[in-house]
């Protein structure tokens, strides 16, 4: 007789993460999750950041979306290695396909791995990627409403970078509030002001850090 | 020997949207499922059009979030029935928070029922809450790129709201190529232009009709 396992799918999801960063760290790869609202501005970041970083370090770039390899082709662009993660619909990167995204990049010739998550507040902050760190991209466009709304992602973020910043006169973003709330759950993270016009100097620095 | 039932989620879904369904029947309420993603302006739309609206009929709000009450206090301001569904880290509304919201609210005292759905372009397009409509809401300030992106989401919707117009011209957002990625999922629904200053006549009288 045939005997069914039902497994939990968070603990699949945990070997999983586990056999990404142990992969990970054979080839001495930091790993970044990046997580943020759909629009937010997670690939526009990284087409800043990576060309900063590439120079003293090699870069690799994972991105995650339900269809189409849009953002993959953004990062193409700049050239740096990159290969799309479609989930199909699915709402979240689970650590099962960032394993196989993973065994697709020139680990041995890479020193870090951005993980661009779904466009989500929600879902990609329950699922361990394996990743050595997690990036919380907030816009202002998006309401200083949102730390308190989505506190789960913003407490377990090791840094904060909040986006579209020469946006912020044209909005009723209240910055000294937002940032006053993600210190209610995260008293440790920096955060990072940003736009398309702004020094990525210092996120730069702390990425490389 | 106790019997184990598993049921799929969603069939479990589809009934309580039932439920939902004929209570609003019984009481001749309309109800719209309003979604988009978290600050693409789903609560400030409300805000322009209820007071238009409700001269005319008479309506009522779920707001879906997270955590806080912070939407509902801000339709409480302008003196519409609402009830705050609060789903404690889920990511989407179900049709049985719902069906216990609507409980809540005087239907026989009204005509139509808004439910502004969490903020999120992915898991909410699977969840039927017995609604006779779906608005879909998209800022300028997300990109143009979201429709393919996201195409379950457009391809359901019955109308679709570009909001933040008044944004248009600090952003990269081709309207244009985001109306006919609209169109390559759904030739049928009509799609708003809307922003804080825009007349909300159009998008009133397609509510209202």
């Amino acid at each position: 007789m045939e005997v069914r396992i039902l497994r939990r799918l968070e603990a699949k999801n945990e070997a999983d993460a586990a056999a990404v960063r142990d992969l990970l760290a054979a080839h001495n790869v930091r790993a970044i999750n990046i997580m943020g609202s759909p629009g937010c501005g997670k690939t526009t970041l990284l087409e800043r950041v990576l060309p900063r970083l590439q120079p003293r370090f090699r870069c690799g770039v994972l991105e995650g979306d339900l269809f189409t390899a849009r953002d993959a082709e953004r990062i193409a662009a700049i050239h740096v290695p990159v290969i799309q993660l479609e989930t199909q619909g699915s709402c979240h990167l689970d650590a099962a396909l960032v394993h196989r995204g993973v065994c697709e990049l020139p680990l041995a010739d890479l020193d870090y791995l951005f993980i661009e998550n779904v466009g989500n507040l929600v879902c990609p902050a329950n699922f361990d990627l394996g990743e050595a760190a997690r990036l919380i991209v907030l816009s202002v466009t998006e309401g200083h409403d949102k730390p308190e709304k989505y506190p789960l992602l913003f407490a377990r973020a090791d840094a904060i970078v909040i986006t579209k910043m020469d946006l912020l006169a044209h909005t009723n973003f209240d910055l000294p509030a937002a940032e006053a709330d993600i210190r209610k759950f995260n008293t440790n993270a920096p955060i990072f002001h940003f736009d398309t016009q702004t020094d990525p100097g210092p996120l730069v620095d702390w990425l490389a850090g």
